[in-house]
């Protein structure tokens, strides 16, 4: 992620980079993996004494945290490292903001493979690997997920927490499909105490969801209907059913199938609630939102990143009368909301 | 490398890309391996005809595309791509400056492997692999070194050449150890009709360097000394000993044997002349050679991008009795000439 030099002929340095962009992805997993940015919270700030802390060689602490300096991810001055106001916030496991365990999903030796067979899969136009239908469980995978991810759904649940109306506490049932660590139903559940939420995921990831509802405390609002989101029971009379990253899993006429059903569940005037990344026409803007083809591309048989427009007419398809879209401060994903 | 949002406030992005930055390596290998840049140079532009031309799917190639123009290596007009003037040069392999095929030796499955293991590579201070000794022949990975990256030696090779006096022609007899691809040694001879080159390398290596001084029209002043730059016979009477790239993988005693083994196959008056990563003694600046050094944690014993002090220091007691540092345009590593 170096900053290429600024000048006004071509220089092939940015490539260069890319073509050793990974080992900036194992730099930072090694610095987390061995836990430096905490030791130097707590005080460590040379190689020798963050080597002590890390049971590490002081010539590889040295040389990875010059690395991390380089990176911007720490700051050097006479010998000495000290965390940059983003790694304190981030990368430190006493910071309630620290997002460290994100990379044990994110570079996941299942994502790593995913990507490693990339030519394969623009080749096919679909995944390469055997876990592309994710229709079917791969319940090793979305563990990961639940027990990794949790850290980067505050700004989005608190978002999607406020669309229910939780701060009005008035009684509300709510599904929550594909739930993963649980954290969106949790949400509207803290923040509205006369809400009940219903969990679906596959079983073993519910017990992730299972512990943080008995962590933040809404556990007896808290049920779980274990099984594929395209088969299980979701039962009636849900006022919202949040449906967080993923639609951008399926085909088109898979995201259809489970709009219908998400519909059907709804009582009148209750509301689907979508948490996606939705790039715009030119499927190159926003980045962020627009990169996320690319993970599909590698890690599905046929999921994409949809634009608007798409799940408009996905969500019409299904029985929809309007969706709206919402864009959530800090955050790559959009909310769209789905009115019966 | 997506840029980071510019914000007054800490924000997570750079570090969320910095987790997945292993998909930036991957999605320019895959264009690379299509062909997708040279396709686009040839006229096709739109993602149904990249794809004819590449033998992939239009979807794949539509998401891919989209990445590389999100990334800044591609534009996008109304669904056509085009390059840009970056990878127009070093991306198109009709560019006789592409360097696309180096990604085969910087993101190779070796130099994965050795950053798969990073965290243990900081544990022990080195290596966590097998070929970490470079003392030892290694030669499938020389071999691919010697194939991948010629491209990247031309601003470096013609800097050493002018080193040498090239364009004065005056006869002259140069070793070229560690030769690689031979594109430094093959230079000198190109440009002074009244060079002749020896080079040294692992055998099945100099075969690759070989192919080249046939190519260059210089292999009937072009010898080989097939062997352990540490054991076979260099020959004496040379003018200048070349030593590109081969010192970072060894710790300071063998590079002073190697040293000593230098000064004595050079005439009185010879020089010696390095290309090496010379951080400064912040040992984080400029970045990519202070970069470098992680390079070597990860893949060799006891390697490092050393400072110009410790060449200093090294030469020093290998005979030499001054050395000079000399930045080269263009290039992350300096030179540094050595006298007897």
């Amino acid at each position: 992620m170096a900053a290429s030099t600024p000048t006004s002929r071509p220089n092939p340095e940015r490539i260069f980079n890319t073509m050793i962009a990974f080992q900036e992805t194992e730099a930072l997993k090694a610095a987390i993996d061995l836990d430096i940015f905490t030791a130097i919270a707590d005080g460590a700030d040379t190689a020798a004494s963050l080597a002590a802390k890390a049971v590490a060689a002081e010539r590889g602490v040295r040389i990875l945290c010059d690395f991390l300096t380089i990176r911007g991810f720490l700051a050097k001055v006479a010998g000495r490292y000290a965390l940059t106001p983003e790694s304190a916030i981030f990368l430190n496991r006493h910071s309630p903001a620290c997002l460290a365990s994100m990379i044990d999903f994110l570079a996941s030796p299942w994502s790593r493979r995913n990507f490693g067979t990339l030519t394969e899969a623009v080749r096919k136009g679909g995944t390469a690997s055997e876990t592309g239908d994710h229709t079917k469980p791969n319940e090793e995978i979305w563990v990961n997920f639940a027990r990794s991810m949790a850290p980067l759904t505050v700004p989005a649940a608190e978002f999607l927490a406020d669309l229910t109306g939780a701060a009005e506490g008035k009684p509300c049932k709510a599904l929550d499909v594909a739930a993963g660590h649980g954290m969106f139903g949790i949400t509207v559940a803290k923040r509205n105490p006369n809400a009940r939420i219903a969990a679906v995921d596959w079983p073993a990831v519910l017990e992730v969801a299972k512990e943080n509802a008995v962590k933040f405390a809404v556990a007896d609002r808290y049920t779980t209907r274990p099984g594929s989101a395209f088969e299980v029971e979701f039962g009636e009379g849900y006022d919202y059913v949040l449906l967080t990253n993923i639609f951008h899993h399926f085909d088109i006429p898979t995201c259809e199938k489970l709009m219908r059903r998400v519909r059907a569940a709804l009582i009148p005037g209750g509301k689907a609630i979508t948490l996606e990344f939705v790039p715009n026409e030119d499927r190159v803007t926003p980045p962020m939102a627009a990169a996320f083809s690319l993970v599909m591309l590698a890690g599905t048989d046929a999921g994409d990143a949809y634009t608007f427009a798409q799940y408009e007419n996905m969500f019409g398809n299904a029985g929809f009368v309007k969706t709206t879209l919402h864009p959530v401060p800090d955050v790559p994903q959009q909310v769209l909301v789905s009115e019966t």
